[in-house]
């Protein structure tokens, strides 16, 4: 009767919490989805929050206060992306311990306001409150002019795209958690500066070429099997073809393929295009220099399946992505 | 150089993140109302932020769960109301310790989305991360289809008005803190379910009544002071008139008057009405359940006054209010 969070495990909560929550009044997609879809006359709105806790996301030592404002923003940002639409508006809220440096407190909030700032949007207020821990959490109002890209939209035949590279920023953070190392400075600096892709997720929603999309960050693997659960759809991965971070090459291939399958906290995009579509998607992201690669193809039945090279089955790494409360 | 958030104080802090963040872009106001107004064509946007965090703003025993879920919306709704908008929807972060009971979370949220459900918004997603302290963070988007009300507008001549009646709230927590007690029954009860008030607040800004606005959340005494800081204008208040909560009679009449002064959390509103709009604001909130008391008058200069039934100036109680990092 009192089973703890942790032992419910993160999956069985969440599915619970989206029962107890149904979308509602003006809301048309509600919790389960990146963003909150609002509809709205025109433009439809988009609502997501997101929190960043000392000790669970970050430790002070790995990264610049203004660094570690900026990433709220982006994690956040990152959500408006998935759905395709831009940031307007957001706000956020700080609990700090008392001891914490004020020009700290100040270079976190001037981190918000320029990662805001850099997409278009504006940081518009906020709440401090006295904590043990320090926490930033954002909520980001955004707005979907072409219409809201969503999780469930995928169908069998669909073709499976991911933007950039994956697994430089999950190397990046074993790095942190290890001590400093030159030698994977760049995935480190890729954990630091996660980079919302506005750009590549409005330009799928204004010529409506993603049927379903999410935003990479508890890894490929969950956030693909999320993707195929809310379009009721199955999915096939070629590993090959996973596009790996440069800063991987140095590691033996398994582990940098598992970095690059199950990492977390690329903040790229994953999204399934109609078959017919493929060649409008190549003429659309071309010039905005972000590469986006196949990777595979979304089937009938239910789960992500991964494939050789010769399209052979593989199972995957033991321990895929990051839950708060286990379980999965 | 590297001086504490608590050492530089809350009022400092706040000021110095103002400068770091103007209004700009969509936003109107920025950082320093009660809620961001973000422009949009037709009707105006409203966007919030605030936390409840363990051990700072409840203890787990002081109320259940779904009270606790509540809370978190309406100290949020509270805001909304303070710019005479309404609620559209809300995103709710919760950070909590593993040990947790599901049951307890699950009512947490079914308590944010009751509460949601009861002011015409919605729930409408959110996010569940480990941590060591439980909060309840609350981000909400409201509209002012009427125009918004800000703290800004009062002007020399003004009336000053109070809903409700004060300190039963300061009454509550104060009795909590202690332990149970039967005598102060009432007194909890307010403490434990704030009531944002929105029909007021909407009434206000419909009929263009209030000039200024801004919710008591740590003490009419305070809250006057920010009012009157954003206005640029001083206000005289009668402590005589204050509406005290009849949970306070049983206690000595200094004490009351010092609850209901500077004991928060009373989520009343107090406005500034234009001498010529006084009588219009009576027609206006009758029939609305909800008194409404003069207490005062905006002035030229600075700061509020305390005066006594014979207009003879009063000290302010010492320690007057809440502050989260001290310093005022």
């Amino acid at each position: 009767m009192r089973e703890s969070v942790a032992a419910r495990g993160e999956r069985t909560l969440l599915e619970e919490i989206r029962r107890l929550v149904p979308a509602a009044g003006p809301v048309l997609w509600g919790p389960g989805d990146d963003a909150a879809l609002l509809a709205r006359r025109r433009h439809p709105l988009l609502l997501t929050t997101d929190a960043l806790v000392e000790g669970v996301h970050f430790r002070r030592g790995w990264l610049s206060p203004h660094a570690l404002g900026r990433r709220a923003f982006a994690v956040n940002a990152s959500d408006v992306a998935a759905m395709g639409g831009r940031p307007l508006a957001a706000v956020l809220a700080i609990t700090a311990p008392s001891a914490l440096p004020a020009v700290d407190l100040r270079a976190m909030v001037a981190g918000v306001r320029d990662a805001a700032r850099a997409a278009g949007a504006a940081l518009a207020g906020g709440n401090l409150a006295r904590a043990r821990e320090l926490s930033l959490t954002v909520a980001l109002l955004g707005e979907a002019p072409a219409g809201a890209i969503g999780r469930a939209g995928g169908r069998p035949g669909d073709r499976l795209f991911v933007t950039g590279a994956l697994g430089a920023a999950a190397l990046g953070l074993r790095t942190l958690r290890r001590g400093p190392s030159i030698a994977a400075g760049e995935a480190v600096r890729r954990w630091r500066h996660p980079v919302a892709r506005l750009d590549v997720g409005a330009v799928l929603a204004r010529r409506r070429l993603a049927a379903a999309m999410i935003d990479l960050s508890d890894g490929l693997l969950i956030d693909a099997e999320r993707l195929c659960a809310a379009s009721g759809v199955g999915a096939e991965v070629r590993l090959d073809r996973l596009p790996q971070a440069r800063a991987l090459a140095p590691l033996p291939p398994a582990r940098a393929r598992a970095l690059a399958l199950a990492g977390g906290e690329d903040y790229e995009l994953l999204f399934a295009v109609r078959p017919a579509r493929v060649a409008a998607l190549g003429r659309a992201v071309r010039g905005l220099g972000c590469p986006v690669t196949a990777i595979g193809t979304l089937t009938r039945g239910r789960g992500v399946r991964l494939l050789d090279a010769r399209g052979r089955p593989v199972r995957p790494p033991a321990r895929a992505g990051f839950g708060h409360f286990g379980g999965r």
